[in-house]
């Protein structure tokens, strides 16, 4: 039993209210359990220079936490003076893995940003960002198709993401703070909804793992996606049926 | 009638949650009309370098602005790898204002970081800040002297804040992002529970005022804060009567 | 009786020596007392990128102290690699004073930049840079229009400015740096030849002030800036009366 | 036929030159084909600030290119002003790769920092990086274990890497630029002696891989790990000896 | 007949103006021709880390330009965040030369800062600031003396610097602005009381030069650093004659 | 006798490799004693923004040392965030020197950055860099006009560079780094093939040097480069002949 009574391959409640924002083109505020990130998408009528003339778009993210989303406080990045390798790590990330689903040249010679600012922290962030981050650009697309329409709707396929891990010697699913804390393999898990991966970024710093224990986290991670995305689909509801159809008539 | 249909002297809808935060001390989530701000208040038990062995406390402030808080995306100053002078000029603005209502003696070798991040911006995030801010503060003091009795709560005087400003030629209360853009004279106002003023700010960058102006600015500034005032009472339920009391009895 | 004798309501000796600089197209010699700033006004027939193609000109300013210009020596901005938000916060006041009496139209598309550097300081540094400023500012564009005649002159009214504040419960005019240290209430005031006012930051750190004291503040900030700008008429000479006047005829 | 002739599951030569450096306490010169890197191994007897009085040791890395290490110029990072994401989460990478093979406790209160330089890059800079450090390191330790008898020699396994990818449709080992820029699946693997793995980063932002892909890239990654270890046991003589066993008799 | 009708081994006029500051341990205001350099010297009980407990002082410098000391405005280093490497160069030069007349040990631990500032630039600003700077630092140091005795004087020498270069084939001394622009060779000659050189820094990027001419810029240089010994001597007054001598009688 | 065995007037052994790097338009591998250097020469066909438009080419160089090149490790300047005072000296030592012996008209519009990147560090570096920065820059040039013919060879003359310096009271050539600790006067001396001086940079900062003393070390120096050069020959081979020659048949 876990320390909140889930199963194993139990994830958190799941929350993805959207839109949010008054200003933004696509918005999601998502939360799995007690981690709060909202997910912001801007869309914008220009690449950046290294895109230029081309003729495809590009998608791009950016995290941040909140100084007092965690249990102490962080200090500010801006007052820092620049990003930690963490944060940059993360941002690329999530930008690598929007980027895998959808089609740069049916999008056109624009820019999506996601901002993914974490209101407060329990485990998961990057994973988190990088679903309800989905949602947002996926809304933002639809409503710049409406606007100005494109001939194919260019997000081929779903994608999700989890963490899975191994705490106290039991591969788990969906680790909140206290678990991940304490675990010994760590792994973030992206997936499509045809079910292949995007990104498999798996550390076993405290202990390395067997080929075995690598089978049984990434059935974990295919199972929490799925159910990820099937929540996606209730947010996005008829946008949902867009993603990776021929129809492109937002 | 102003854009949204309000009185030149009425408030835009307030709305303050407290407590919003799972970890922070002290926290409000405070809505003026579409601005939306959250604010954390950290309590350490430690000063800053500068006012080491005085036996005082210090109150600090840091506020900074989603990037896609407004209508166009800002980019991110931890980004930029500075903060702006508009970001430096609120939270010193803030951190004056609140430590004016606070006695840090009796506080003691203790430091308060306010953290105010707007969620949305919709004109007078700088006067929402300090209006929540204040809240958060007092409730993370309350949490310290219920587990460390203080002799006397150091919090002095109920403190809140609005702008005012003339907008084609009339002086109105709580400007709205439009009206701050088109207004000729802009203020903001930060007074006391007791009517004192602890910050006047006021700037006429596109047309001078005259002195009967000021005075009427003044007058809505008053009002505008005694209503805001009311609001932090009802959000503070019992706490509220500590603030300015000889009664320490938290 | 002040510190230096002086009566509340009494300015201490100003100098302004002008033009003071080899190489400025406008400069300034400032000293209040023992506070002593050098005022170069540089023009340039080009506008930042944000003004680009609006056929209006800008007006922007930059502060700064020489390391040993205080009594104890303060690191360089240079070195620390940024500036702090003291600096930004008197820039961005001196350049938006400077603007409100200037038709940026009427310059054309043309840039001045005041560089306001304190060689020594004694108080009231950010108000003698703006009086200093707006010499050296109607200096270069006098010059301006001297080479390349202007339709009307663009400067339409003087501006000054003076600190005041409450010293031991007194009411004073224009502290030295003794009586603003031990000031409870500080204020700066900026107006126009019209007795209009540009810019009111008064700041109640250590007490809170009341209506009444505030209205005896403004009161002496009126007197102190009336008296500045006889003697910027002085250090003018004939150029005092194009501003605000039809003439151009420079 | 790969573009250089290698079988698919083919390293290029492998050279390593230790000791390389005068100065350092371990130091390694690697080659893998045209790929050159300097790994070298710096023993301080302190720890950083965050792991004082734990009785534990430190390892950590930084990884840089010349300049001129790659087809065209990069601008350097020190003129930049900062680190490239890339840098750091190669870095991060490295570090935590070392860390997870070394008894912390055993090593005592010293900082061993790999300095990994690349003076020539054709692919698997970061792997290379990882494979050569690892010697860097145990040299150091040897070292040390020579002046300061320690109880146990604290490396408990070996442990290298190798990248791996999905190149026009088939999975190979160790791709030079030329592979890596045009493959669609990315993949680097961290093994130790005993099979089992550190690390695991794969990516496919080109085209999401399947289940059967991932499964034919990690048995190649096993595979190179295992020759790499074989070189490094040559380069290292008697002291890979040390290594996993109970002798610390250096 | 050189552009200011000067002979090619004339100074331009010096004015040594001591002390300027109101704050300054040690202060020289100082105009070479149109070069004007306020130099202020701050002593403080302290030396930084690296010196700490060796029982020695520390002298160091920093140097800078205002931005329209120059004929077109300078951008401030503050603002672009970093010291250029001229600066650099510059203040690391001045700071060499006058501890190489200081001793170290007599002066205890102690560090004095030259602050150089140049508020007006018209060629030899570097030159300039090292004259002027080793009388600030003298005085100080005589301040100090007066008020902590000292055993024996710790200023060992005279130290002044003087610019030479050859303009149009002639070999000449002090060069200002124009020449100093069209100069092939250019070099900066730092010297003792004692006809000694401290610093020599002599470049030919537009045109290698001789020996010979090398030889006949060695004679300039030494007659005119004689020169500005004088001038110092004469500002100094009776401090003069404490330099170099055995009595400390401050 | 010299620590490492070598007469006063003795260089330590140097060697050249040429080509070195795979990618680099000229690269050089010049170690001279234990101190190693890698230079390379990067050939691009744009000038920067200050020399557009004027027909001419630019010569310009970076410096840097591996953190561990030396006897204990040095932070990167990537990590400090900016390159310290002496890089840039050096860096601009470099450049200001290889200009001097290049006809930029001849050149064209072209850019060619010299990277010195110090592998192992014994002294001399900076002038081991200029040593070897010459010959990469001269086989990029002979790449360049291989390609695209030029009128004439661009490089009029030689350039080399030693360190001199009195050591125990005794001149010396080519001071190692326990030399170099150790000296009273320390001077870098830059000639051409032609017997002139390009830079000399003399520092007494122990110990003020005669005008005997800089006569003796000139002497050294002129001995040390001639041998240099005589070495840069035997590298360049062939591509000797084009420097200074009316023969452009490259």
């Amino acid at each position: 039993m876990r320390i909140d009574g889930r199963q194993p391959d139990e994830l958190r409640p799941v929350k993805i209210i959207t839109p949010y924002s008054k200003h933004a083109e696509g918005s999601v505020w998502i939360e799995v359990g007690d981690t709060k990130v909202l997910c912001t998408a801007t869309l914008e009528e220009r690449v950046p220079p290294f895109m230029k003339g081309q003729g495809k778009g590009w998608i791009t993210a950016e995290y941040a936490m909140l100084p007092r989303a965690t249990q102490t406080r962080n200090q500010r990045e801006s007052v820092k003076g620049k990003l930690s390798g963490r944060t940059m790590e993360i941002q690329r990330l999530i930008g690598r893995a929007l980027r895998s689903v959808v089609d740069l040249e049916k999008l056109g010679e624009r820019t999506i940003t996601l901002d993914c600012d974490v209101i407060q922290a329990d485990g998961g962030t990057r994973t988190t960002s990088i679903t309800g981050a989905f949602v947002a650009m996926t809304l933002a697309i639809h409503k710049l198709c409406k606007e100005k329409p494109l001939a194919v709707f260019p997000v081929r396929d779903f994608l999700a993401s989890v963490s899975v891990g191994v705490v106290a010697g039991v591969p788990m699913l969906d680790l909140k703070y206290e678990e991940d804390s304490s675990a010994k393999v760590d792994m973030n898990v992206v997936m499509t909804g045809s079910g292949k991966f995007v990104e498999l970024q798996g550390t076993g710093e405290e202990a390395p793992f067997s080929r075995e224990e690598l089978d049984r986290l990434l059935g974990l991670g295919e199972l929490g996606v799925n159910r990820m995305i099937e929540l996606q689909k209730e947010a996005l509801g008829p946008v949902a049926e867009l993603i990776g159809s021929d129809k492109a008539r937002c």
